[in-house]
C-alpha cells in the first residue's frame, strides 16, 4: 500500500533501510526470483538426479552448487531483515527503532526462515553414509524450502498494487506460474513414485516403457509433466494411468486438488472479465434503454438517430470528465494541475491578454474544465450571466432564436470566450450557444472573475481595455459609465 | 465509440476519408473477412498442402492464388490508411491533417502491416531451390499474417459497441470463432508434427493408421481437428494420444492454453448470464421481500393477493417509466420528442380544442408522461390542485369518499382530463381519482398551464370557452367573475 | 409479468379468453408437457424404432399413436390462440379485439406452428413406397417439432416470474432438463450414425459389440446415452470412441457445443450462488469491519463482546424492518395492513381502552412499527416528547440517570406504553428508556395523537380518563387544568 | 444469527437449556462430528464389510459397535431437543415454554429423527435369517442415516455466521467435505454394483482384476474411490470404465450430478474470489482513473508522482477511517469506546492538564478521530476557528503563507494541539496546518469545548491557566480581558 517512491519518507537512521528504498526493492525482487528458481529445481533434483547416471553428473553438480549459492543469499536476507523499517499496521507509520524491528521479526517468521536456510543436503551428505535414510531426511527438511515461496507471493501482492504494472497481466502471470509450478511438482512426485516402486512393471511409466530408467532425463521429465498436465487439465487421455494403489492415492489427491485449482483459475478469470467488460456493459445498457424508449414510443427514424448519436457522445464526454479526481486531490496539488492545464489557454484568450501571471493564477484556480457532447445548449438565451466559458477544443455555434426560428450567426473556435458580454453588462444573454462538436469548455463563475479583478487595479484596467477593443460599439458606452461611476457598473 | 452515422462530422478535405464513412466501413468489414479467411487457410495450406499428392494440386493452386489476391487487397489497405482521418484520444475530435495521419501510422503499425504483406511464399518459391529451408522460411514469415488478425479484433470491438447489433450475440460469435480458430490451428500443428516426424509409426496418427499419408486430405484434416477438439474440450478419449516427446511437449502447452481458454469462455458466459438475469433477479427480490413481509406478519390471503399484484404492476410501471432518459437528452431533442408523443393526445383533449399549435407546443414541452400501476391514488380528495392530468391510456376511477365510504362515480378513459375543475377554480379537489388499470398519464403543473395561457389571449379565451361548454353549471359563475374581474380569478 | 390472478382484468367479450385465466394456464402447462414428451420421444423413435425387430412393434405403434394425439392437441392449440387476448407491449393493456389477435398471430408464429403440426410421418407413410426417401423426408420435417419447444421455454419464463415457486429450484430444473434433453438427443444421433454406417465394424458401437443390433433396444439406448453423457461431461473414458470421419465430425461439433453448455451451466449456478450468499456476505462484511475496528484500536474484550453482539442484533433488526415495502404500497393497501397488524395491540394498550374503532383506525394509519436491537436508547432523558411508543414484543428498561449513575427502575413488557406521560404534560422525558431484548415498537407522533383526539370529543375524554386512572398522583393536577382551561393544556 | 455469548439471554427455567449455552454448543458440535463419521462409515460398511473375509471380522465388529454407540447418542439428542429453547422467527425472542418447544419439535423433525435412530441393522440381524432380504432392508432403512447430515449442515451454517472463524476457510472446508463425501459415496456404490453383479468378469473391477474379491479391503476401496474421483473430476482416464448397462446407468447419473457439483464448486470459489479482490480492485480502479487523468492531460512527471502518492495514502486513510461503525453503535457503547481510545491522549494534551475526569469524559464523547493522508491542509490560513485538533499520531507542519510563498515554521508531533489559539481568541487562523505524514487527528468543535467548559468553573479556570502558561505573550492580554469581562470574551 506504500507508494513506490514516497516523498515523505525520511531515513532517520543511517543503518536502517526503508522498505520503499529502490535498491531494497531490487534486492527483494532478486530474492523472489532465486526462491522461485530454487522451488523449481529442488523437486526436479530430488526426482531425477538422485539415482543419476554418469552423464548427468555435471548437471547434478551445477544444480547442487546453485542451491548452496541461493542458501547463502537467503542467509544474507535473514540478516538484512533486521535492518529494514516496517509499517506499523495501526498507525500506518514507518517504525525505525531497530529493537522493535528485531523483536517483530524474531516473534514472527525468523524461525521458519532460519530453518529453511540450513543446508540439510550438505549436512546429510557429510554426516550419514546410509543413502536411503539420508535421502529421506533431505527430502523432508528440503520441503522447508517451499516456505520461502512466501517471498514470491509477497512480490506478487506488491506488484498487484503497483500502479506501474498492468493489473490483469500481473494476475494472469501469477495464475500461469501457479499452474506451471503445481504441474511441475506433481510431475516430479509421479516420477519418484514410479522410481521407488519395487515392481517396475506395475508403475505408470514402467507399464508403457519397461526400460524407462535408461532413457534421457529430459524424456523422463517430459513424460512425467505430460501426465501431470493431462491430469491437471482433466483431459485424461488414459495412455498413461495409475497402476498401483500408491499411485492411485496420490493421483486421487492430485485430482481433487486440481478441481479446486481449476475453480480458482476460472474464478479469477471470470472476475477479470467482469471487471473488463463493465464499461462496455454500462454503455450498452444506457444505449439499450434509449433504444427501447425509441421503439416503444415509435419515434421517427430521424429522432432515433439524433438520440442515439447524442447518447454515444454523452458517454464519451462522461468518460473524459474526471472532475471527481480533481475534487479528491488536496489544495496544493489541485492548484498545480490547474496552472499546468489551463494557464496557456487562458493567457491566449483575448480578454486576459497582458494580464499579470498572479491574477491569472487566481483565476485559473477557480476554473473547471468540462467536456460537452455536441448539440447541447451551453447558454440559453435570456439566462442570467452566471458563468463565462473559454473554449479549449471543439466548436460552439452562436444561435439567434427569434420568433421560434433558430439561425446560426457565428461559429466560435478554440480560444474564444462565451458569454463574457452578458457577464460584463450584467444583463441576460442575447444568444443561445450550442456545441457543434464534442467540446472542452473551461468555465468560471462571473463572481469569481470580478473578485479576481478587484485584487489588482492594473489587471482590472487591462481586462476592461481588452473588452473594449474587441466589442467596438460598446466601447464608448462602457467607457462613459466606467469613468463616471466605475463602482456602480451593474456587474462589476 | 463514434456513432455510426454521425451528423456532425464534416469532410473538410476531398482526399481524406472519414472513418465513419459508410463505404469505408464496408471496406473494413471486407478486409476483416479476408484476413479471417487468410488466417484460416494459411495453417491448413502449410500442414496439408506442402507434400500434396497430384489430385490435390488444383486445390493447392487455388489456395495460393487466393492468398496473393488477399495480399494485394492488404497492400491497398496500407495505402488507404494514409488517407483516413482518425480520432484524437485527448480531444475526441477527428484529425484531418494528412501529415499527422501519415506520421501516426508510420509511428505505430505501418512496419508490421508492411512486413505481413510481403508475399514471402512467392519470394521463397522464386529464390530458393532447397525445399526444406524454403518451407521453414515461409512458415516463419507467414506467421506475420496472424498479425493481421488485429483487424478482426477491431471489427468485433466496433460491433460490440454498435447499437444495431445484439451484444450477447456478437460476444457469443466472437467466443465461437476464437474457439474454432484455435482448434483448427492446433489441428494443423498436430498434423505437421506427425508429418515431419522421422519415425512414422511413433506419431499420434501413424500409430492408429500406419498409411495415413495415403488417405484423403479431408480425412486427415478431420482426424487432426477431432483430436484437437477432444483435447481442447478436455474430453480426452485417449483413442488418439501423444506418442513421442515432441508431441508431448506441444500437447502439454496446448492443454495449458486450453485451461486458460476454458476459463475465458466460462468467465464470458457467466458475465453475460449475470447481466441477462439482473432484471428478473431484481423483480424476484422485491417480490420476495414483499412475500416475506406478508408471511412474517401473517397477513390474510386477500391482502397478500393485493400486495403481490400491486408489486408486479409497480415493477412493470417502473420499467415503462423512462423519464431518466428524457432528462438526459438536450433541450432541442427533448422538445421534438414531446411534440411527437404528446401533441396528438393534447390536441384531442376537450380543454385544448381549437387552441393554436404554438400554445400547445409550449404546453407540451412542459408535460411529463408517467405509467401508474392500478389501484394507486393519482389525486386524493382535498389535496391542493397542483397538477392536471390527461389520460393517454388506461382507465381512472372517480371516487367519492363520504363518511369513510368510497363510491365509484365515474370511470375516465383515454383522452379525458383529471383535476382541471379544481385547478380552474383554484380550490381543493372534491374527488379521489384512482387508477383502475395500468395507466399512462400526462401531467402538467397548473402554474405552467396558466403561464402558457397568458402568452396568447386568443388561446386563453378558447380554453375558458372549452371549459364552460363542458362544465355547464359553472358556466355563469365563471362568466360573471371573469367579466367583472378577470385578473382577480383565484387561480387564473 | 402479469400477476397470476389479476383482480383488475375483466372479460369484455364472451368468446375471448384472458391469458391469466386459470383454466387457460392449465391448458398451457399441459401443452408444454406434451411438447416436452414429443420432443423427447421423436428422436428416440427415429433412432431406435425405424428398423425395429418384431418384439418392439407394440412399443413402436404406441409411440406413433401418442404422436398423432399430440398433433391433434397442438391443432386445437392453434385454433385456440385466435381467441386469447394478449398484452400490448406498449400500453401494457390487454387487447380484446379478435381481429387484432388474429392479425398478430398470423403475422408472427402461425406459419411455423402450422407447419410443425402437419403429420408428415403419416403423409410420407401414405404417399411413398420408398422407405429410404420417406425416412429422410420424415426426419427433416419432423425437426419442425423442435419448434414447439418454444412452448416449454415460455412455461419456464413464466414460472421464473411466478412468485409461488422457488426461483432457484425452477432455474435448476430448467438446467437439468436442458442438459438431459441434449444428452438424450446426442445419444439418438450417435445411434443413427452407427446404424446407418455401411461398414458396421467401423462404428463406435460396432467396434465394441459387433452384433449390437441384436441387443435389446434399452441396452442400445443406454450405451448411446452413456457415451453421450461421457462426452458431455468431458469425462471421456475412451472405452467408446469415434471410429470414422462421420462420427468424428458429429462428435467434434457436439464437444464444441458442450463447451458452451458447460459454461452456461457454470455461469447460471455461479449466478445463483452469488445471489444466495449476498445476505451472509453483507453480514460478514459488517461484522468484519467492526472486528477490525476493535482489533486495530485494541479495545478491551468486554467492549468487543458488546460491539459484536450489538452488530449481530442490528443486522437481524434491519432484516426485520421492512418499512420500505410499506412505503411502496398505495394508500388503501397500507391502511388495511396497519389495521390488521396494529389494531389488536393498540386496543389493548391501557390508554386506548374503550376508545371507538374509528379513532383507533385514524391513529393506526399513522403508526409505524420498528424492530430495535437490545441495548439501544429509545428515549433519552430530557428529550422533548415527540413520539409515544407501544411495545409489540420484547422488553424495555426504564432507567433513571442521576448524577452519572444509571439505575433500572422498572421493566416494561409487551402492551405497555412508553413516553406517554411526558407527551401528555408536554414536558421533557424524565427517564431514559433502553431496550433489553430485541423489541418491536409501534411509534406514533405526539401531534398525530392530538390531532386524532380532537376529531371525537368522546374519545378525547376516554383517553384522558384512562390516563388519569393509571397515573394516580397526577389525577388532580390534570383534572384542574383540564376543567379550567381545556384548550390551554400545554401539549393538548 | 444469535451472537455467541449473548449477554441478554436469561434462563428463566432451570430445566430449559438456551441454545447459545456454551455446553450445548459443544454437544451440538460433537453430534455433528458423530453424524459425519456415521455417514462416512455406513456406506463403507455396506459395500466392503457385508461379505467380509475372516480377517476383516475385527474391523467389522468395531464399526458395528461404533454405529450403535452413535445411535445411543442420537437418542439422547432427541430427548434433549425437548428441553432446548428456540428463537421464534417472528419476534426474534427465545421461547422458553416447554410445551411450545415440544409441540414445535413433534410437528417438524421428530418423526424423521426418530426413524433414523432405530437400529435397523440390529433388528434385521435379530429377526431375519435370510441374509439377502436382510441386507436389502438394512440398506434401505440405513439411508435414513443420511437424514442426520442435516446436523452437519446446521453446524456449517452456524460457523459461517460465527465471527470468530474465517469465512473463506469455513466455506472451503465445506466444499472439500462435500466433494470428498460424494466421491466416497460413489466409490462405495461402484463397488456394490460390481460385487453384486452375477457375471464377475463383466464388471468394471472384474475386467481389470478377475480375482478382485481376494484383494485386501483397502486396495479394493482405493480402486473404487480412485475411479469415483477420476469420474468426478472429469479426468476419465478410461483404464477403468463401465462394463454393463447397470454400471452405465449409475455412471451416467453420477456424471450428470458431477456436472452440477463442479459448477457449484466453481460458482462458490468465483464468489469468494470476487469478494476477496474487491478492495484491491477498487484501489486499482481509483489509481487507474488518476493515472489516465494524468496521461490524458500530459501532466509533468513530478505532478504525476504527487498525485499517485496522494491517491495511495488516501486509500489507506479511507480504510482506516471507520467512523461509520462508530455512528452505528448505540450511545452507551460509543461513550465507552471514546473514553477508552481518546481519554489518555486528551489528558496528556497541555490544554487539558489537571482537568477533572468528568469534564474530560464530556469532551471525549464529542470528539471524532480521523486519519488524514500526508500533504493535506487540515486548517487553511484565514479560516474561521470552527474546530480544534489533537494529534494522535503522525506529524503536522505549521506553514506561514506570506505573499504567495510558503514557509514551514514548525512541525507538530503526537500530543500537540492545532488551532486552539485561534479558537481561544475567536479570530481567523494565522497559519496553514498541513499533514506531513499519515496522521490521526482527534477533532472537537470549538462550541463543544466551550459548552463543556461552562459546566464546571474549576475546569474552566484550569484550561485558561494551561493556555496562558503555554502561550506566554498572550498571557496578559487574555488575563485582562478575562478579569474585566469574562463573559464577553469573543469565543468563550
Amino acid at each position: 500500500m506504500i507508494p513506490p517512491q514516497s516523498a515523505t519518507v525520511q531515513c532517520n537512521s543511517k543503518r536502517i533501510i526503508t522498505p520503499v528504498d529502490c535498491r531494497y526493492r531490487c534486492w527483494e525482487t532478486l530474492m523472489a526470483i532465486l526462491v522461485a528458481y530454487s522451488a523449481w529445481v529442488y523437486p526436479f533434483e530430488l526426482a531425477f538426479m538422485s539415482k543419476s547416471s554418469p552423464h548427468d553428473a555435471a548437471t547434478k553438480r551445477l544444480l547442487y552448487i546453485s542451491e548452496y549459492i541461493i542458501d547463502v543469499f537467503f542467509g544474507i536476507e535473514i540478516i538484512l531483515t533486521f535492518f529494514v523499517a516496517y509499517v506499523d499496521p495501526n498507525t500506518r507509520l514507518l517504525v525505525w527503532d531497530s529493537r522493535k524491528i528485531a523483536l517483530r521479526y524474531l516473534k514472527t517468521w525468523f524461525l521458519m526462515d532460519f530453518a529453511s536456510t540450513i543446508p540439510f543436503g550438505l549436512i546429510v551428505y557429510v554426516c550419514t553414509d546410509r543413502h536411503k535414510l539420508g535421502l529421506f531426511y533431505q527430502s523432508v527438511f528440503g520441503m522447508l524450502r517451499f516456505w520461502r515461496l512466501r517471498k514470491v507471493m509477497q512480490l506478487f501482492r506488491r506488484l498487484e498494487k503497483d500502479i506501474r504494472f498492468n493489473y490483469v497481466l500481473i494476475r494472469c502471470i501469477k495464475l500461469v506460474l501457479v499452474t506451471l509450478f503445481f504441474s511441475h511438482l506433481a510431475g516430479c512426485v509421479y516420477y519418484i513414485l514410479a522410481d521407488t516402486y519395487p515392481h517396475s512393471g506395475k508403475t505408470w511409466i514402467g507399464s508403457v516403457n519397461p526400460n524407462f530408467r535408461e532413457g534421457h532425463v529430459l524424456d523422463r521429465y517430459i513424460a512425467s509433466v505430460y501426465w501431470s498436465i493431462t491430469t491437471m487439465t482433466s483431459v485424461g487421455y488414459g495412455d498413461v494411468h495409475s497402476m498401483n494403489s500408491r499411485e492411485m492415492i496420490f493421483n486421487s489427491v492430485y485430482m481433487m486438488f486440481n478441481l479446486g485449482l481449476n475453480a480458482y483459475l476460472i474464478g479469477n478469470i471470470s472476475n477479470l472479465i467482469l471487471e473488463g467488460t463493465r464499461t462496455t456493459m454500462e454503455f450498452r445498457n444506457s444505449i439499450q434503454a434509449a433504444s427501447e424508449f425509441v421503439s416503444r414510443n415509435q419515434l421517427p427514424e430521424s429522432l432515433k438517430e439524433q438520440i442515439l448519436t447524442y447518447m454515444c457522445f454523452r458517454f464519451t464526454a462522461e468518460n473524459l470528465n474526471q472532475q471527481g479526481i480533481m475534487n479528491d486531490l488536496p489544495n496544493p496539488i489541485r492548484k498545480s494541475i490547474c496552472e499546468h492545464l489551463f494557464l496557456p489557454a487562458v493567457r491566449n484568450a483575448y480578454l486576459f491578454k497582458y494580464v499579470s501571471r498572479e491574477t491569472l493564477l487566481l483565476l485559473v484556480a477557480k476554473m473547471r474544465a468540462e467536456y460537452i457532447p455536441p448539440g447541447e445548449d451551453v447558454i440559453v438565451k435570456n439566462e442570467a450571466p452566471e458563468n463565462i466559458y473559454i473554449i479549449m477544443s471543439g466548436e460552439v455555434e452562436v444561435i439567434d432564436c427569434e420568433e421560434g426560428k433558430e439561425q446560426t450567426t457565428r461559429t466560435l473556435l478554440s480560444g474564444d470566450i462565451l458569454g463574457e458580454v452578458a457577464a460584463m453588462y450584467g444583463k441576460p444573454h442575447s444568444y443561445t450557444f450550442r456545441t457543434k462538436t464534442m467540446s472542452q469548455l473551461l468555465w468560471l463563475k462571473t463572481t469569481s472573475l470580478i473578485e479576481a479583478m478587484q485584487t489588482k487595479p492594473v489587471d482590472h484596467q487591462l481586462i476592461l481595455q481588452n473588452f473594449r477593443e474587441m466589442n467596438d460599439p460598446q466601447f464608448t458606452f462602457w467607457d462613459n459609465q466606467a469613468s463616471n461611476d466605475s463602482s456602480a457598473a451593474p456587474a462589476m
